[in-house]
């Protein structure tokens, strides 16, 4: 896979690009990226990227041009059908499920705005996914590409190792994960469940699956409501609504 | 403000925080921040800060003699009541109005692990918030960190300037924006709309408002449910419900 970052702050990535798994999976070479600063592309002799609103009002609004440049330059003959996303908080919210479709593209590009708006003739002629990571505003479109980076990267083929997959298959069971515990078996006061040191494995996965529901229930109910429940769970929940 | 992380990669951190936002608000003392590493805090001579879990399973687990050591040092008397965020994919869901709750906060410190779970006791003793960005996966609570700092920082007093702080405006109405368009007219044959043209200011409202509703309605239903709608509001869905 190759990902093309678009954004006036290619410094932003190198923190997140060099360490850990983002790293490791380029090293591999699982994937490759590139940050483009598509100020580089402005015909405009003052390297201007934005420009202000048509019909009046605060805020600029990034200019069509340096952008569409920058993805023809990006698009080669070889390679003309990449999926190209803008981050924007008008967008789709991000899932595990989109991570999963994005994992099997050969080319992502990625249009990160800071601050400004984005002139709608971008999303109407250059876009095929509008992603928001979440309700909540950022500054730009940075931390929002490496977010979907990071979480598409480690599907692909290779990436992680056995240990650091594990949560992985959690998350997919649609249940919050259990307690953990590890050594000491007391710190500072504080035990270890006697039953996770039993030996009976039965009771463990018995113990897990009920904290795992309970956890689930008491925080993140909405996630219950797509999951068909089995009968020892629907009567752990009845348990729990009556008291 | 100040802010703490604790990570295992505290490199990942310099791109962000030396750039845009996080930098400026920095360099104008309206907020402070440390990485710490907690591996430096190991009492054990291998230097590890993770073991096998009590019960059996894939993954690793963060013991919690580093963590706790790392907080006991950071906490000073004059210092005790730090907001403890623990970043996991069981915390509660990341949203505007959590971002407003802790932008009002002296003191914040994040906990970042990395592929582990936390061993149980972290939870119980130490947290007073449990943040999950959104329902996918990451190698690490990184990343997270960072959204929630970017999202606080830009609203702490004196960071944003006006032409940044209008986005907001926007997303605070509770819709999505409405298209924006900037210069030129025309650009590889597609015009900006007429009406943003005419210089008549409450046609261009309306049209925005109209826009700005419809984008919410096609893509994001479930945000109008919280919003009281106005007559007109009602009679725009209307229309478009029975097409």
């Amino acid at each position: 896979m190759h990902i093309d970052i678009l954004t006036l702050f290619p410094e932003m990535f190198q923190g997140v690009f060099n360490q850990s798994i983002l790293k490791r999976a380029a090293d591999k070479g699982a994937f490759s990226y590139q940050t483009v600063n598509f100020r580089d592309y402005t015909t405009n002799k003052h390297q201007k990227v934005d420009d202000y609103p048509y019909g009046g009002g605060a805020g600029l609004v990034l200019t069509p041009q340096p952008i569409f440049d920058a993805i023809d330059d990006i698009r080669t003959p070889q390679n003309n059908k990449p999926r190209v996303v803008l981050m924007c908080p008008q967008g789709e919210t991000f899932t595990q499920k989109k991570a999963e479709e994005l994992a099997k593209e050969e080319h992502l590009i990625f249009i990160c705005g800071h601050y400004e708006g984005y002139d709608e003739r971008i999303r109407q002629e250059l876009i095929t996914d509008e992603i928001s990571i979440g309700d909540y505003v950022l500054t730009g479109g940075e931390l929002g590409a490496m977010v979907v980076t990071d979480s598409v990267v480690r599907l692909l083929p290779g990436v992680l190792g056995n240990e650091q997959s594990a949560p992985e298959d959690s998350f997919s069971s649609g249940l919050l994960e259990h307690p953990h515990y590890t050594r000491p078996a007391e710190f500072r006061g504080h035990q270890v469940p006697e039953i996770l040191m039993s030996g009976n494995h039965a009771k463990i996965e018995e113990w897990r699956h009920y904290e795992s529901l309970k956890r689930t229930f008491l925080r993140r109910p909405d996630l219950l409501e797509q999951r068909e429940l089995t009968k020892q769970e629907k009567a752990w929940i009845d348990e729990w609504q009556n008291s």
